[in-house]
């Protein structure tokens, strides 16, 4: 140990001993990520002397609802944070005030030629104007939930220095319904969940309501998240009874003022299991009327009740077709019971059987397309962004655009369950944007996945975006600070499909690291590069489904010996001696036939592929020419060494940021940063060592050998990974 | 909703959702328990100035350790909160400086006449006094280990108002291994954990070190704790192997400038489960060698590792008998193994088969007294507070006093397993100080149990008691915030076994919430006779484990169908038509006779026993005429009626404390008491239901009959109530 004799000396060395010590030791606060982007740190010089101005006085709807309240709540947070003086209440306008105002609440706003009615029910405006001839910064909307909505985007405008002298801003959602899925379990064990156990406190509710509850809520409103299934679509019975939907409620009691609603997986043979029907078959009556009367049950506690999520005859859950019932014969049981309460039913297309030898990637349009039309009116069809599960690249889902009679949802998941869990860094927002944007054809050419989404190619209004959260209870609610940056991305593209995703990175960044502009540049294009870093360290030029079993960490290309067939990683790169990659022409599954003509045909010759979805749609030798002129095999070795390279990218950026992020922060982001890059070696040093074996080709010059055999790749035992899913 | 039309009007209706928001939303900053008793909220007035003017310089060794870093950090951390300015780090010493100083880093404290020597390697001195002519608060010990805790002793003393230029206190450790005992599982869940999911992130380890762990060291230093096992007794043979090796290394290096050694839990069968060696028989050579070769692996990452923690041939767990060895030939394997480091094993007495009809209160005495002596010198055998299992009230183990040529360690649990989990406030310190004040009478009258374990009776220097964990990654650590109260005082009593139950709540309370003398007294009440209530409410008059099956939660004294006997409820309280009790006296099991004669006589006759232990001793007619005048039954039922009294007595109390309590943290107990109220209900409901329906009897007049009826008791279910044992 060196000796440290000099007292500036031995502060330096209690860096590393300070790791839990308050950046403001006065004060007793440093950042942890629990903030997440509603930080309000206080501004300085210029920047605090505009912001007062504007800051001072808050004039509120009068008798408010508790919405209006959580505006002001938030007001009075963000404000004492900013400018560190808390904002007085008052009921006059007065020059320099905010104003929080609906037509109902302040008819004088109505002569302002504000244009409200296109706001909707949750859009807000925030301007500068002149109200009862005080100069203002209005917030207005049609209802409160507007108003707080229009709050927090006028914080956020606050911290990142828009001038509220001259604001000017609109804003109203073009999706209905922006919805986080919880796979939370009822033991606080989350599937696919490494940010922790669940934030949900079964055991105490419906009796205490956690602090954490009222933050969850404040974070959701501020991206526009308006609901929230609690539980996992591997549902439980017990969600059922009575004990459980009062917890249920308490929630709902906690979320409302935010205009979140809940709502819940049911497992479809609850009656049955709760033995209080002798079976689940949807067209019994009994069946009809005990989920009638259950549907009023929670409705008697849970007034706003959103609705049911359901996961039926999928991956061995119960459901209609176990009594030779339809998925929509299922889901119009559940709608019946709900629609009288205004309630919904969103029924996951997420199908794929293992008697049925079709390729999996088929399976879900061929059971649903047949169904078009055949859904009660209150009933979403959910479909996850591509054909099989949330690969770190996948083609659009061919459901979209494929059932024009049916409102479907977007399922994305948000948890990394197949990009690093919440160790890597991975912004999907590329990822959602690619599919968002991707054209599906029909009814036309420019029918977008958002269009379809958002209701605007047919004037559907119940559209809906929903993402499997990442959220648990880890200081950093998603599991690491950067991944909270995808939880909000997920929450501004349901607001707006059409978004760019670097353009809510940037906002994110400048949101949670309160950096620069060149900074936050910095730290946007790091985001910007991160998913396409782990395509190529784990799936490279289209492959997919190639990770280790259970858990789901780490590679494992060579499993081949899983129960059903459509599990094994080897169904779907099938490399062998001669070549690699899953054929979907005609010549192969054909699952291109699912896609409209123009978009197959770009897909059905490896030439017009892009080296995205190459091996995605083409069986292809291993001498196939590649674009960049290489062979395939070595294009694919290329491609994964060039994704441990985009992983050591990313952490060689973030230490050059060492100096504009706090101290915390940056080590903690770094640390992770480290694990990436090795485990970024590790899934291309035991692909490459796989592969190699199947193909027997050397690798090209200039691509390092794997150190170690395959045998010893393949026995790598991670008993603990987080996150696994619990038994049926 | 009422109109609120006045902004004050508008602030007072906020609070519900100002749920998160900061005490001082200026500062972001809210107490929620995360700081537990090392809160550094800024003085004022005057005692800000008496504190100030020893505040401002720290004169440290030169050349510190990693410990005394850890010691000018807590002062650096702890002046800044407390007086608003960080301390001065000098070289040289100047009036009013802290001078922390070791015999080795200033000689000129050998004039001062301290007698450092018989503060030991771990005590301290504070004391106001002059070095080299300056007057200075003097922060003396014999290694950096005791500057640590000297100066977390002082900066208590800060706190609660003692006067520094009159400061001098000599503190020492009477117990030299004071070991916390995390029964924390690999994959983060926690047996018998009410406090969420296990602080360890194993995933991230040991490449991430959490900032919790800095601050889990310093809390545990604060209070004297010098050891920790991280992994459940019940443990996995994963844990031996390199990987999780690692993790612990890391955790370890963490933990060691702060004196806190790590241990860990072996399975006596890994090296066979890991496929190492075909046996575990102790006196195998191949697993003498293994479990050599292990320890020298464990060492050469660990080179200060403790030892293990075993637990065998207990409620299934693998051991030595499986081999029809004896505990002390398989204690003294794992004892050769480490002896060579310096490390130690603790060897659990707690044992009960399944096969022996023996009273289970007799058999760890049984099996552990012939091996007295038996064991090798670095073997303690670590036995539990009583005979049964840390059941709410039980009379000392019998084993204390009863080993005198074996050190014994004491084993406290300090989650509540059987105390109503995170949920029923409940200080245990009466309870500690109860068994460790006992009396064994061995080897004469006057010795008690905390003699016992402190070493005075024999000189025997290997003492240590230790504590079964109550900390998981709540915010509040412990699950509530005056579950924290019983971590603190383990340590303060593993300190020093002879202490103060009540001074040690009250040094608890005024550091906890900073309140007047006279509502810290009012809370230290609350404290003191809470443990008592819940005796009362769940196992009056000496009746223990009647506790639900599996999860131990709430009320199940009709349970008696358990495979194993000594499982079942009924085997405990043995209740009938006639009567109810355990009788351990000559004319039943004879447990008495494990006890001193002395000790053993008063338990002999009913009429001399105290009604603490009544019914654990003796089996006796309902119509038994006790002190009070009343039947049994009659008492029985009022004692179960006075718990229910008592858990509403502590809700009041802390109501009437409303103005005192930061408001967070009010709302959170008050929310628990409520809770506590209504299990206390449900425990004294549903016992007197089954018992009256043994008994026949009718309820006393003024002891209102249950609401519900048996059978409704009875079949309240709790599938997923926390802290289960995993299956074996």
């Amino acid at each position: 140990m060196n000796r440290m004799n000099k007292p500036q000396t031995i502060l330096r060395a209690l860096a590393p001993l300070m790791v839990a010590l308050p950046l403001n030791p006065a004060w007793g606060f440093e950042e942890d990520g629990y903030e997440l982007w509603l930080r309000y740190r206080a501004l300085e010089g210029a920047q605090r002397t505009r912001v007062l101005a504007h800051a001072k006085v808050i004039v509120a709807p009068a008798g408010p609802s508790l919405t209006a309240l959580a505006a002001v709540a938030e007001l009075h947070r963000g404000l004492s944070g900013l400018v560190g003086r808390p904002p007085e209440l008052a009921r006059e306008i007065r020059k320099g005030a905010i104003v929080l105002a609906t037509p109902a609440s302040l008819p004088a706003i109505a002569k302002l030629d504000l244009d409200l009615a296109s706001l909707g029910q949750e859009g807000y405006l925030l301007r500068a104007t002149k109200v009862r001839g005080h100069a203002v910064t209005l917030v207005a909307a049609n209802s409160d939930v507007g108003l707080l909505y229009g709050t927090f985007a006028l914080l956020a405008a606050m911290r990142t220095g828009v001038d509220l002298a001259k604001i000017d801003v609109r804003s109203a959602p073009k999706v209905a319904l922006r919805m986080l899925n919880h796979w939370d379990n009822l033991d606080r064990t989350i599937e696919r969940g490494y940010a922790g156990e669940s934030i949900w406190e079964w055991h105490h509710l419906p009796d205490v309501k956690d602090a954490r509850y009222v933050d969850y809520a404040r974070a959701n409103a501020s991206i526009g998240i308006n609901g929230t299934v609690l539980n996992n679509v591997n549902s439980k019975a017990e969600m059922m009874t009575a004990p459980w939907i009062a917890k249920a409620a308490a929630l709902a009691d906690v979320f409302r003022p935010y205009g979140i609603r809940v709502y819940l997986s049911v497992r479809w043979s609850a009656p049955m299991e709760l033995k209080q029907t002798a079976t689940a078959d949807p067209l019994d009556p009994a069946v009809r009327k005990w989920w009638k009367d259950k549907a009023a049950e929670i409705y008697k506690v849970i007034p706003d009740f959103g609705g049911f999520l359901v996961k039926a005859n999928s991956e061995g859950q119960p459901g209609p077709q176990d009594y030779k019932r339809s998925h929509a014969e299922g889901a119009n049981l559940l709608a019946e019971a709900v629609a009288p309460h205004g309630g919904l039913v969103f029924w996951r297309a997420f199908v794929y059987s293992q008697f049925d030898e079709e390729d999996r990637a088929k399976q879900a349009y061929t059971e649903f397309v047949p169904l078009d039309g055949t859904f009660a009116k209150n009933v979403i069809v959910q479909v996850k962004n591509g054909p099989i599960d949330f690969q770190p690249r996948e083609p659009f889902h061919p459901l979209f655009g494929a059932m024009p009679k049916t409102p479907l949802a977007m399922e994305f998941q948000i948890t990394k369950e197949y990009l690093g869990f919440a160790t890597h860094l991975a912004y999907l927002g590329p990822m959602y944007e690619e599919v968002l944007q991707a054209d599906t054809g029909r009814p036309r050419k420019g029918s977008t996945v958002a269009k379809v989404i958002d209701g605007s190619l047919d004037g559907n209004k119940l559209t809906a975006m929903a993402g499997v959260a990442n959220i648990g209870s880890s200081r950093t609610w998603s599991g690491s600070h950067f991944d909270a940056a995808n939880w909000y991305m997920f929450g501004r593209l349901a607001w707006d499909p059409h978004a760019s995703s670097r353009d809510i990175a940037r906002d994110w960044a400048a949101l949670t690291f309160s950096t620069d502009r060149k900074s936050t540049e910095a730290i946007v294009e790091m985001m910007m590069r991160s998913r396409e870093a782990v395509v190529d360290y784990m799936n490279p030029l289209g492959l997919h489904h190639l990770m280790d079993t259970g858990h789901h960490y780490g590679p494992g290309p060579w499993v081949s010996e899983l129960r059903r067939p459509e599990w094994n990683p080897t169904y779907y790169h099938q490399a062998d001696r001669k070549g690699i990659g899953f054929d979907r022409t005609p010549k192969g599954s054909n699952a291109l036939e699912q896609y409209a003509p123009d978009v197959a045909r770009q897909w059905a010759d490896p030439k017009t592929t892009s080296d995205q979805f190459l091996l995605w749609f083409h069986h292809l030798p291993w001498d196939f020419r590649m674009p960049s002129g290489r062979s395939l095999w070595d294009e694919l070795i290329a491609r994964y060494d060039r994704g441990v390279a985009g992983a050591g990218d990313l952490r060689k950026r973030w230490d050059r940021l060492k100096n504009v992020i706090d101290p915390r922060r940056h080590r903690e982001v770094r640390e992770f940063l480290l694990i990436q890059e090795q485990e970024a070696k590790w899934w291309r040093d035991a692909s490459v060592a796989y592969f190699r074996s199947v193909s027997g080709l050397p690798l090209p010059k200039g691509h390092a050998a794997p150190p170690l055999t395959l045998e010893q790749y393949k026995s790598r035992r991670t008993p603990w990974a987080p996150g696994r899913a619990q038994p049926y």
